[in-house]
């Protein structure tokens, strides 16, 4: 039942909430949730062939460039969480990952995260590299 | 110098960058601004009274609603760092900061902190207590 | 291969290392062996039919007393490790867990933790629920 | 007051426990003072004039390669603590760290720290460059 909240072509990773992940308000820490959704966008990276998926290339990292974060709701200890993750666009230098973290049915939390290929020495913008377009082309992003 | 860059009305707290804060990439990981942001939040709070920030009173908690975070440069380990804080609004239930961490005079990373009042059983939104609209509103917020 | 080097009656859970584990030396930050080592006694508590392990009764709180911890290897971003967990120890009022964390066949880091039951709001010690100490001796404990 | 109990020789640093450092017990999460512990470690390093103390000569690293760590009372959010580290032996390829966490005249924690040079690449243990030794000896090591 709870998996039809997960939309087609979304990616989706299990996510233990533990004693790590809260705080003394007695929910999870708001930073982690971003934790978790890295994790998420790194597995879909991994489930797409990508072995090390913050350094697709040899001199090339992956870095965020910016996040858009709306908390709906708050997670507890032990909660048994679902993070998603999609590619809402795919640009020359960029991703934009749409994200959300659910517990059942539940929205607890939702990002879009921009994250930009750059020179791992320079940490100037870099073309991503032509193969991994292609790849992330073919088999995840949603025709608009 | 390096003052010139704080504006009027912005609470600033010095960061140092330790091994904790950083990844593999050799930078401050991402989520780790994040975390810099609240303790200069905090910072502003204790600075207008307030020795426990996160509970301003009996029963009532300050939580993250939303964040917009844009990343410019990277920080790197051991970097001497100043996050500031400001009270871009103040409403009857949230109030949003504006912050931004700098090295030197660059701006590193910079964001608006959507923080709500909630009470801690439920979570549900409340009003920030009068007292504490009006010590921030005599003090913090730039009219606008 | 690699479960060889599990032993007899060893709770083991795989963690996989993201980028939120490491730091700027290239591996993991040396703390984060110890929030792996807590999903793993998290995990071994939970098989055991312990929903919320950290708070196994109400009023109850299980908090680290000691650790003696030796990091031998060190782990690195994109690892799949597998962390152990074995109760070495059952008393009144603690409980000391021995502990590894593994890649394939190598030993990266060890440690014995020592969680101590404690009232909640005193923080003073307190047995172990009789229930828990039955159920964890049927069920866990290697007779020494 | 409170300085009464910091020993001869014992570098100290102030910390605040945020948010951040907390968990839904409601107290420091145990594996954040070895976080603290670690600052306090790079500031005595620091003073004694190292700007990047984990990497304290080209191709040379500082990692972790033991702790031993005791919990006698638990910290809480908003307080104010001084952490401690002195050298308490200083050898050719490691050093041990004696470090403390206090609240006003109390021990919160308590642990040692051993500390090894290896070579950044390899990983292999390797002699501190003898200027470290010399700078250290002179200054910190209590003579035993």
């Amino acid at each position: 039942m709870s998996e039809t909240i997960i939309e087609d072509g979304e990616f989706s990773l299990p996510v233990r909430v533990y004693i790590e992940d809260t705080d003394a308000g007695g929910i999870v820490y708001y930073v982690n949730y971003l934790k978790f959704m890295e994790r998420a966008r790194t597995e879909l990276m991994r489930s797409q062939g990508y072995a090390k998926p913050a350094f697709l290339a040899d001199g090339l990292m992956l870095v965020v460039h910016s996040a858009q974060v709306n908390y709906r709701q708050a997670a507890r200890l032990d909660d048994a969480l679902v993070v998603t993750a999609s590619i809402a666009k795919l640009a020359r230098t960029y991703l934009i990952f749409r994200q959300r973290v659910l517990r059942h049915n539940s929205v607890l939390c939702e990002a879009d995260i921009k994250v930009a290929c750059v020179e791992q020495d320079s940490m100037k913008p870099s073309a991503l590299p032509k193969a991994v377009i292609a790849q992330l082309s073919s088999s995840l992003v949603t025709p608009l």
